[in-house]
């Protein structure tokens, strides 16, 4: 099967962005602020809010995608850490109606309800509650909860730790990735997200975080941002900072995504980073909604760049479509083989 | 002949940093503060210590370099404006001796006095000293004089603008080169100078900027940060945006060096990048000083991954290597004219 990693939930019905609308309004106006409750989506209108992923899933050969809130939404910059709060759990539960209406098509990652300056072990109940309760199989960790001023510690800090051994419990991988821009030097996703996605990875070749933590895994997505285009500066890097080589240092907990929107971008993945480490991902509705002119194909559309990459065998492909997805999301390969033995019983 | 766009002087003579340590110190005691002119070395110490530099430069075959202060000293966000400007003059004072005392290896470029809220046009009087006075090349300009923290404005706000009327007067490009990162988030070689390269690249794409400056010329260093390797997402993200395709709207003016340090990297840029855009540098002695014990080789000797290139012809290897450095920088190629013409007469 072709397990899509990284899609978001970005075509929220409009209620959601009234709710959000009222929930900010609140802050200058305590007398607006909306209840949770009263959010009400149907779940026919839920189901008709995903036909357009499910459409090009379904066009794209595409089986399943790993289905997380809007990232550029949950802006945890924006308002309160009770505001952060809020937003996140209704998001999540959204992500868990969506996913449970149509299980064939979507399994769940949830957001965190992060806030600048505040302690990343705040987000333990939540995370616990989306993986224990509503059976979430990984989260979106923001490296920079500030939206573009970076003024929080690096990944690799000691205050992460105690949402990194929660994580570790449940077993569940994070996915870097980081939410809108507030500095306006930083475009969301054509530099912010690129950049956080490169910063992160040096961060953690700077520390040694999987000494601490050997079974914690991270997805870096869009292609692992600058880093396998510049993989021998990271190597090189690496090793004047006396680290071990990045197969061992990072290589057994850290992978990348395939959200690389043209043939050579791709090519050039496959070629530098072991395929252990690449997870076949679109970012599908998401960044890059438009027909590149040169090819009269979707550019998001990375599932035919990498069936175009004749040096990859059998075995290669399947682990980029559904190996290292099972392997690195152990919660969605116990959903799928649930699923499956259900199915033949 | 083959001409290296991308060196700093990384190799300075001691004094310098003690000059350094005094200005700084003199923040805190001012009776501390140095006077430039009590800063002394020899033009025999400034010969002896680019040994490294041009013993490396005739290793790997090289010619010319062209040499500018230490990217990371510039640190243009310690002190004040006014340690940043006499530090800026000792700096680019020592670029035109090494220069001029071995015109055959070294062609100067320059830093500017920026600082953190301060106007760019502050910095025109130096660049007019350096290249009226000084026969400077080119200058490096950072797109972050805040160090990492990314306070200022984007490189296409009007901010710029009258620095870049006085460029586009002197003929001369800049090369958009962040300093040291004072945001321990970012390590400097292994993220603030890649995600400066990107951000650059996507201000330029949501700007007009050479609409206003149609003969204004930047070279985006390191490969051009993530830029090659997302290839297909700038050129979606400018298709949403609604800007001109890429080749229209930026690389008239916009240009990539080759400091990527290991082959696979080097093929993409040299696929992806039209020839014209691409010029040869290696930033050597400068981020990425080991041997790739994967080639024996060190990781900045660029010019054997250009080798490598087999689809590459003639003409496209003398844009690389010589033709488009002449291009970019009109100075330096009037320069190189007229040093042949005085050995041929």
């Amino acid at each position: 099967m072709i397990i899509d990693i990284h899609g978001h939930y970005t075509t929220e019905p409009a209620a959601l962005g009234l709710f959000r609308d009222r929930q900010l309004a609140g802050l200058a106006d305590a007398a607006r602020r909306p209840s949770p409750g009263s959010l009400k989506i149907s779940d026919e209108e839920l189901i008709e809010s995903v036909q357009p992923q499910i459409k090009k899933q379904q066009e794209r050969g595409g089986d399943l995608t790993i289905f997380s809130p809007r990232a550029s939404g949950m802006a945890h910059h924006v308002g309160s850490a009770d505001i952060s709060a809020v937003w996140t759990s209704v998001c999540n539960d959204l992500i868990h109606r969506v996913c449970t209406l149509l299980p064939q098509n979507f399994a769940p990652v949830g957001q965190l309800p992060q806030f600048p300056g505040r302690a990343p072990s705040e987000c333990i109940p939540e995370l616990r509650r989306i993986v224990e309760e509503l059976g979430f199989v990984g989260v979106n960790l923001n490296p920079d909860p500030s939206g573009g001023h970076w003024s929080g510690e690096p990944i690799t800090d000691r205050s992460w730790y105690p949402l990194y051994e929660v994580m570790c419990e449940l077993d569940v991988p994070a996915m870097i990735h980081v939410s809108s821009s507030c500095n306006h030097n930083f475009h969301a996703t054509g530099a912010h997200y690129i950049n956080a996605d490169t910063t992160a990875f040096m961060q953690l070749i700077q520390g040694d975080l999987f000494k601490d933590f050997p079974t914690l895994k991270f997805v870096i997505p869009h292609g692992g941002g600058a880093v396998p285009y510049h993989w021998g500066r990271y190597r090189g890097l690496a090793q004047e900072l006396k680290r071990p080589l990045l197969a061992e240092h990072l290589l057994g907990n850290v992978f990348f995504d395939t959200c690389v929107y043209h043939l050579p971008g791709m090519e050039l993945l496959a070629k530098v980073i072991p395929t252990d480490n690449i997870l076949f991902a679109s970012e599908m509705l998401g960044a890059v909604k438009g027909i590149d002119p040169e090819t009269g194909h979707h550019y998001d559309d990375t599932k035919r760049y990498i069936d175009a990459l004749a040096f990859l065998d059998a075995e290669q492909r399947y682990k980029i479509f559904e190996g290292n997805a099972r392997r690195v999301y152990p919660r969605l390969d116990r959903r799928l083989s649930a699923r499956a033995a259900d199915s033949a019983a």
